[in-house]
């Protein structure tokens, strides 16, 4: 459900590219488990993807990219691989400077705020930030849930963010889920600007890789790793986002 | 979190007994895999118990109740095995006959509701029940999160079950984790009796397999998938069940 919020961004750039999507459907979620489970589990679906032949590797997790991407570069080799983690801090750090602001909010997952992979990334790309980070393990539950508009997603929102209402800088969306709820995260935190880490990545994706360029057809071969979790659920979540592609 | 509201209730009841306590931290939460995946993972697990010469086994999750109980008796024949279902749906039809009551109201997870467990053993006790099931997909993760009487634990009960108010019968726990949250869903529900599996199974424990015994020494050995997953956060429940007990 998270990863497919990157792939909507990275077709509607490069719609002709072929994609091959795994989701971890057998192992989700990935943001209350230790490292060494996080580890374990990533590499175990890039090496699927591995024997795909595949071409470029955008890991589209927070979660993985924050514990394992030292790991999966190391497997992948010779193919470029593209963590969410720094093009989203790069934008958030862009968005700062536009915006004369040095706060900086990132919600994120419990593994993910515990790795302070943002607040380093952040801090590398400029030392004067200041940068706070909120764990918010509801809201992927939540977003699973459809409760993407819900008065009691709204309400969780305000208790993980409301110390920060009434005050202004950047929001960092730091799952790959959260783009599916930026509208309440923008009601949630007025004045804020608030950055999509799926739209960074694939912004991010020319810049570091070249463009996938013009050779494939479009074609997306899904790949789910407990395909029977929830009959026709990972469909509904496509659907979405074809949709709003 | 699940299995020690489970736990608690024995050692309350069989306090001389020695224990083996499994927690499948790497592979939580079951409530939303398919068949396929719970009917592995519980075998995983109990193959791991079988190990170490366990004289009794208690399948202290409703989700593996439901949909592996069948298969772990093969894997541990000649070892009395217990499931949390059938003291569930027993303890709900004696209160039921007690109270006068037809309705029966199971909160559960996802996968204990698609499987229809609860509604068999329901209906096979007595055709003339009237089972409502009610899957609860956000409960185990707001009790993970430690909100046992928050508000918007309160607020997410009335969105699941509000259809029920102002009518009254007998809501049955059927998942291990809520427990805990009894007091809300009580809160909740008023009128209506509120059976606790955890507390059906230890009671059910002696009428089926007979008392533990008192050759033990009231030992529990703790063992857990992923032991570092958050660091401090399985001793906490252990803690507050101690306290409880």
């Amino acid at each position: 459900v998270g990863g497919i919020t990157v792939l909507k961004e990275l077709r509607r750039r490069y719609p002709s590219a072929d994609y091959v999507y795994l989701g971890d459907t057998a192992n989700v979620p990935y943001g209350t488990k230790s490292e060494h489970q996080i580890r374990r589990l990533s590499l175990a679906a890039v090496s699927e993807l591995k024997s795909r032949g595949i071409e470029a590797l955008v890991v589209a997790c927070n979660t993985a990219s924050s514990l394992a991407l030292k790991q999966i570069r190391e497997e992948m080799l010779g193919t470029p691989v593209l963590g969410v983690v720094k093009p989203g801090a790069t934008a958030a750090f862009e968005a700062s400077r536009a915006q004369g602001a040095r706060r900086i909010l990132v919600l994120a997952t419990r593994a993910t705020v515990q790795s302070g992979a943002y607040a380093q990334a952040l801090q590398k790309l400029a030392p004067d930030l200041e940068v706070a980070e909120q764990a918010c393990p509801l809201l992927v539950p939540m977003i699973e849930e459809g409760w993407l508009d819900h008065p009691l997603l709204h309400a969780t929102l305000v208790e993980y963010v409301g110390a920060h209402r009434g005050r202004t800088g950047v929001a960092l969306l730091g799952c790959t889920h959260y783009p599916w709820i930026q509208p309440a995260v923008e009601k949630a935190l007025p004045g804020w600007k608030v950055i999509n880490s799926a739209e960074a990545v694939a912004d991010a994706f020319a810049k570091e890789l070249g463009s996938p360029g013009g050779r494939g057809t479009g074609r997306i071969e899904w790949i789910f790793t407990d395909p029977a979790a929830v009959p026709g659920y990972a469909q509904q979540w496509v659907d979405k986002a074809t949709r709003l592609a």
